[in-house]
């Protein structure tokens, strides 16, 4: 078998990783996977793509907790032991490379060119290319690092490739020869109203900034972001995209939301999950007689549609889950899940602190940045039915199995 | 167990059965069951309430199918013996009576009183008790005869009780005693709006009567209607609702309509039928990848709702099937739908020369009165779903079981 990887675009802060809640995951990948690289596996590459500031180190995490794997960090070893600065994740399954790494210049450069970051210009493809190529290979590379605390770029770091080698960042698909060394492309597309709702909530409301400051920083983003990011939604495999909630009118505050899972048709290796009857349009109040929901209570739709010119399968949900019931409700009337077990997708989100309470179909961790003791913002559930799309995935076209550890019983 | 009875109301019109429709049924009941009164089961008594004219004969003809029986006719050998004009169908199995037999007066004495026979006062409740009452309690009984042909009251004729019988006609859960004597009933809900239309279509568009005369003759019958008809339907445990089309603006002609299959709530016996999960609220187009349809399509819809101030469980259909294809791919999708075998449904309906090639879910037959070659007006989807769900209400309350013959195959 060729030589793969998989790709995400990472978030340029938060790449953080919390070490204790990699470690507490029972998946574990077997005993071939175990190994650096799998005998008969290959490298599978994943790019991420999203806005940064969007929460997708949550993303990377959920994705990291479901290959399984152990001795998840930092490369390196990182702030425990003292380490370098580095944004690469690793486990002994997975590696996520943050390519903010390759920024062609630092925030000095930047600053005399005039553009920001999300300019392609301001961008090494050539580099990425040639890197994401030899790890696709199986060889080690020599990657930049770019510093997100002092904006310069640092002594470059090694990065040996693991079976699984995820790209995240602002511009995964950007490049034609970078998106064609992809296995599979997610996106993260927070909508302009939902972003605006949402840092209107951290920074106006909660930092003290004026409205007028909150809009000029985002129209300021807005062109570029438009102009170089945006338009690698037509080439994502799968898009998870967060509107406003149609159940409340006038929502503004972007903590109840709609969330859709739009999942391009005829990807080799990928069945788009369903709900019911596979083909068909759905829509359904799982709320009612068998299940009781608190306003505004939750509500799926499905179907074929199209998207940027693609064919694609739509699985949406609006409204949040607010008890375990409902989300191991929703769970087992879904189909093509990738799921390993009855409720694991359920598991899985409990594991990523996403506790039922008040929770929504983002899964992208955005609206509780900076309030990690509020659990109310968690949400995930698309995001973690990627993941585990992406896991069945990554099964398929490598030929190695995941294994995972159902649990005795799914606790809250 | 204690006898029970069933009541059907009766199309004053139209009675007249299809001997050979009938006999080619591969529906058959059991060995207790082909006696004239079962030893463990006594007497069912169903009720079928509806405006006549709304084809409950066909109704009928679709309810004895399914509960099978032999030596199905009109009661007395009828017109091959050249018996008495008996309104009344029987088999070894089922009963149904035509509560028009109740009518007080013959059109002669409705002409000097001046009511209609919608008019409570018209008809002879005392005595429809008192014989509904012995023939649940497995007694004969003398039964008069309204004769549609001339509008007399005939000799009577002997009526003994089978298994099932089924009263049919205006009034079968307008007087308190005899609702009380019902084990089952059902309400055939045309709207005034689809009845309009189809009566346009008939005596307008077919006939050559203006517009006027149509609307006159619609009015006129309208005030006694709602006035002693139509409240039965809030004592119906099962309503077939027929409505114009959503998915066709302005649809004039009634060929494509809506209907919902309205179940109470509570009943003993009866587990309302439901798409995908029951107890929640779902819409579903079923035309998309998998199942390909022509326009308008079909689209259901499925959801706890009030009607009446009864809590209810309503399955909705709108649009028309056009092929087999369709048919059992919407069957085999639904749940509780009491079919002994895969198809059942589709197959009952094919039976009765419901033929998918323009087909939709009220079963009325109505629309094609008069144009018996036209097989395209057929229906039945909902109406053989209720004659199902009957013989199961049936089956749990007299511990009968009604045997079928699942086919080797459903053949068009």
């Amino acid at each position: 078998m060729a030589k793969i990887i998989l790709a995400l675009a990472l978030a340029a802060q938060a790449l953080v990783p919390t070490r204790t809640a990699l470690k507490s995951t029972n998946v574990r990948a077997n005993a071939r996977s175990e190994m650096t690289m799998a005998a008969d596996g290959g490298v599978v590459l994943i790019g991420v793509a999203a806005d940064s500031g969007c929460g997708k180190s949550t993303f990377m995490r959920r994705l990291t907790g479901i290959f399984g794997g152990t001795n998840v960090g930092p490369l390196g070893g990182g702030f425990d032991n003292g380490g370098w600065e580095t944004n690469t994740l690793v486990s002994d399954t997975t590696t996520v490379i943050c390519l903010d790494d390759y920024h062609l210049n630092d925030r000095g450069g930047r600053k005399v060119t005039g553009r920001t970051a999300l300019d392609l210009a301001e961008n090494n493809f050539d580099l990425m290319y040639e890197q994401l190529k030899e790890l696709k290979a199986g060889n080690a590379i020599k990657k930049p690092i770019y510093n997100h605390v002092n904006g310069t770029l640092d002594t470059p770091e090694e990065i040996t490739p693991t079976q699984i080698v995820i790209v995240e960042g602002l511009h995964p698909m950007a490049d034609p020869r970078v998106r064609e060394l992809l296995d599979f492309s997610l996106y993260l597309d927070i909508t302009d109203d939902v972003k605006f709702a949402w840092k209107i909530q951290r920074d106006m409301v909660e930092r003290g900034h004026s409205l007028e400051s909150i809009q000029q920083s985002i129209e300021a983003r807005k062109p570029d972001f438009d102009a170089f990011v945006a338009p690698q939604r037509g080439d994502a495999d799968v898009v998870i995209q967060v509107l406003p909630t149609d159940l409340i009118p006038d929502e503004k505050e972007g903590k109840v939301l709609k969330v859709k899972f739009i999942q391009k048709e005829g990807k080799a290796n990928f069945d788009p999950a369903y709900l019911f009857d596979e083909g068909s349009t759905i829509e359904w109040t799982p709320c009612g007689k068998k299940l009781t929901c608190s306003y505004p209570g939750i509500k799926f739709a499905y179907g074929p549609d199209e998207f940027l010119g693609n064919d694609v399968t739509v699985l949406e949900m609006d409204g949040k889950f607010d008890n375990l019931q409902e989300l191991i409700y929703v769970e087992s009337h879904l189909s093509n899940t990738a799921t390993k077990f009855y409720g694991e997708l359920t598991q899985q989100m409990i594991k990523m602190g996403d506790s039922p309470g008040s929770d929504n179909g983002t899964g992208t961790g955005a609206a509780d940045r900076g309030r990690i003791a509020t659990p109310s913002f968690r949400a995930g559930f698309f995001q973690t039915l990627a993941s585990l799309k992406i896991r069945e995935f990554y099964e398929k076209l490598s030929g190695v199995e995941v294994e995972v550890e159902a649990p005795a019983k799914v606790a809250a």
